[in-house]
Order: structure tokens, then sequence, then C-alpha cells
């Protein structure tokens, strides 16, 4: 089954959420109470005759995340990212934070901020919480998960150096981007995720999950140790080798560029690259 | 003007907010839409003669802050503390962000998890965004804050030092808190605010905001330069010399302890220190 979150046409003004079926989307706006309650009844999620369609081409798709959910991110925990990044194997995860609004979903620009050239990728497998989750051991972590979906985990690195604790390079206003859509863990089965990133058509990151230092059940035991998680809330598993900051020289994102992340059983996440417009405009910001 | 979040008499269940006056606390929840929008509306937010009143001695206190909010952090912005914490001053601002269900209110129990015993105090002060805040200069800073408080900003210390990133000993449910109330710019004036934090009546830390390294306006322009922040979110300015971890030997919180944070002008925050009890109860920690 694939989850989602959107912008209904014509205008895109409308926000609803539903499950995609060949080139549409079933629209469940109108039966479900919310995009986070569709995840915790996935029984009631089936598509039904009544149900509203709307063709994928014409929706504008939001984050497959909760509005309001905690997003825990981890740092470090693929082997060869960590080398490339000069840190010792981890004893435990590192993890920062991210703003939801930090994220734009699948087809919409990232924004590089006027402030900085080095807006960078970060290619991951993120999954979503199902059912509200505290003190989940590893081994009994799949009930609670709802999908996994791609991620643009983007970082605006010299903001991100300005001290030790990630937090402002991590969470500029529509620098990243995750979706198109989250898909079941029955759809997906058990095996390894292989993560692509792939700028301007090039591949520049390419791993599998089966390398992840905490694997998916080991982050959430962790996380859920300290903080309750609930239907929508999201946990970023890591990014592999391959960012531009640590080319040489570093070659960061620029306007025109194409990012894409695809993970194989999902899809591809495609973002267009865009610098920020000098005049903000308030009202767009802040909704 | 007080402005509080509270749930009312006589079984704690109905959420609301208001203004205290006196030893009352006047209910604006029948005529304001939220919290955040009383935040935004403070003209409106003059008791009438048809609006409920509760003694004060019989709500329970909520956290002042938006239930989604944005919880911006501070690290090392006393000098007395980062001398303490061996750090250089910092040439920017070190943040890390809190879930708003870290945080407890007035006179409820701050739960130490029962996988530590490194429960730290952290007293300080903090603002709260009351008008949409996005690249603000820090001249302008003060039209966007709605009121100060007092904040408990504990720390697991063993999970924040299990990596440099500070998330894990950040975030533990219940683990600090905030309160009782806000307090309007306009009644609290222009000057600095001494912040004071007693366990069990003796003073551990004592200090005033004109010592901050970065100033409240600094931290705002700061911030709202990546993340637009909305009302009802919180930045917590940082906390002075004083913390237990640097104690010879470390003195952490014990169930049985009383900490509070006064703030002059604004009130005393004051909370027992509970153990988290073995049986969770997941419908207790997920609402």
């Amino acid at each position: 089954m694939k989850l989602a979150r959107f912008h209904t046409p014509p205008d895109g003004s409308g926000a609803s959420f539903g499950v995609v079926d060949g080139d549409e989307v079933v629209d469940l706006g109108h039966r479900m109470a919310s995009f986070e309650a569709m995840l915790t009844e996935l029984h009631n999620a089936t598509p039904r005759p009544d149900d509203p369609r709307w063709p994928i081409s014409t929706v504008t798709w939001q984050p497959p995340i909760g509005p309001h959910a905690k997003v825990v991110c981890v740092g470090y925990n693929y082997p060869s990212h960590a080398v490339e990044s000069q840190e010792a194997p981890p004893e435990w995860p590192t993890l920062f934070t991210r703003f939801p609004d930090s994220f734009v979903g699948a087809g919409r620009s990232v924004v590089r901020p006027y402030d900085t050239d080095s807006l960078d990728w970060e290619g991951e497998v993120a999954f979503v919480v199902g059912h509200p989750a505290r003190r989940v051991t590893a081994d009994r972590a799949g009930r609670h998960i709802a999908g996994f979906t791609c991620m643009a985990e983007n970082s605006v690195r010299d903001w991100q150096l300005h001290t030790r604790q990630a937090t402002a390079g991590k969470n500029w206003y529509a620098s990243g981007s995750c979706g198109p859509w989250l898909v079941t863990p029955d759809e997906l089965g058990d095996g390894p995720l292989r993560v692509t990133t792939r700028l301007n058509g090039t591949v520049v990151q390419d791993d599998s999950t089966d390398r992840l230092t905490f694997s998916f059940g080991e982050l959430l035991a962790y996380i859920s140790a300290f903080t309750p998680l609930r239907p929508g809330d999201v946990i970023a598993t890591g990014t592999p080798q391959g960012i531009g900051h640590r080319q040489d020289p570093p070659r960061y994102l620029r306007p025109g560029d194409e990012l894409e992340v695809e993970v194989a059983g999902i899809g591809v996440l495609r973002n267009p690259v865009a610098d920020e417009a000098r005049s903000l405009n308030p009202a767009e910001v802040h909704r």
C-alpha cells in the first residue's frame, strides 16, 4: 500500500491524504479523520467505490509525515559516511531533530537560502510511525512502523558547522524533502533497501540499509526509550558516503539542479533546486 | 498580564487557557480559538464579567507554550556556565531542540527515568513568540515576543553525553518543566531578569540576563533566519553556572527533591522530582 499526503487540484489549496492506486490517488479525506488516523487504521484505507480519485499528475505532493511530527534524524549511520566524515564508528546513535516545515514534498523546489552557498544533499531512507511507541524493543519495532519513504535530508553546511550542535544547519525552511509516499512494510518486504542519490542524473550516493550501523529496530528502541512516538512521527535513518561537502573541491546544490533520491521498492523523490526569493512572502512562509 | 494554560477543576480533564488575575485564573477558552490565538490577540484577552474564573489553587498548570511548539534551546549562553563546562566563548549560538512533551507545568512532578541517575537541573529564562517571526532583526525582536517564563531545562547527563549531539539527553518525557505562566513584556519592563534555581531551598544557580552572551534579540534573529516561528513557539535562553554535573562529587536530582526556578518579576516554577513508574501507562504517556 502506498500512503500519501497531497494538495488537491485544481489550485492545490485543499489538503488531503489517501492511497496511491496505479496512476491515481484515492482521496480518503472525506471519511478518515486525519493522515495520522489513516496510518493507524490501515484496514479502513482500502479504496471504496465512492472515494474520489485524482490523477497523480494533478496533485501536489506533501511530505508523507504528520504536520506536527517529531522528526528524529540519525548521523553517521553508514560506515562509509562515518569514514568520509572522519568519525569513529559510533557507540550510540547520533541524533538531531528537524522541524516538519524544513521539508517539501516530491516535485516542489528545495530552497537554497540566500545566506549560504553550501546546501548539500543527503539521500536517506526514513520510516514513519503508525502505532504509538514508547520503550519498544528492537525486535518488536516493525509493529510500530506504518511505512517507509525517501528523504533528501539536506544540510546547510556552513551553519551546521557554526557549533557542535547540528540544529542550525538542519532546519532551514524547505531545505529538504521527503516522499513521494509511504510504502507499507507488507508491500516492501523484509530485505535491505537500496538507496541511491542522483544529482542531475549522475549517481552521487549508493548504499544499502543492510550496512546501517544501527538498524531500524535499534533506532526505534533507542529513541522511544526517551520520547513517546505517535502516528506520523518520523525517523530518518542516516545518509551514506557521497555528500557534496566531501568532494574535492566541494560541490553544493545550485539553482537549476535536479536532485533525486531513489529507494528501490518505494520510488523516486525528485526535486528541483531553487534560490530563495529575496522578497519573502510571510503569508506563504507561515502557513 | 500573566498568560497561562491549565487543566480545569474538578478533575483536571478540561484543557483551557486564560489570564491570571490575583489569586484567580480567568478562563478565556470559551471565547478565543486557542492559546496561540490569545498570544497574538492580547487586546481581546482583557477579562470580561462573563468569563469563568477558577481559584489558582484548583487548576493544574500546563506549560505556557504551544502544544505543537518549536522549542529551541541555547547552550553555554552565560559565560559562567561556559567556564564551568570548559567551553570557549561561543561565536554562534549553540542550539538544540526539545519536544514539548519533555516539559510538565508548574507543580507537577518532573520525572527521573529509571534508565538513569543523572537527571540534572538547568534553571533558565524562556520567551514565547506571539507574532510570526522569520528573518527578524535583533532590534525588532521585542515585537514578536508574547511573554517570558521560567524553565527547568533539565538534562539526563549520561544520555546527553552518548554522542556530541545533545538530543537524547534533552528530550526525556516530562523531564523538564516550564511556567507557571507567561508575563508580557509591558508588565516586565526592559531591565535584566534575575534567574535563581533552588534545590530543596538552597540556591544552586543565580545569575542575570544582562550577562547573556547572546541577547534575546540576537537569539531570535539567528533562529528566525532559518526557521519561521509562530505564536506559541519557545526559545530557552540558556542556563548559568551551578549545574549538579559540575559539583564535586556530582549531585543529581533524586525523588523527593523540590526544584524551584525563580525569575524576578515572573514568579516561581516549583516542581517535585519523582521516579518514573516501572509500569508505564501508555494512555497517559501518549495523550
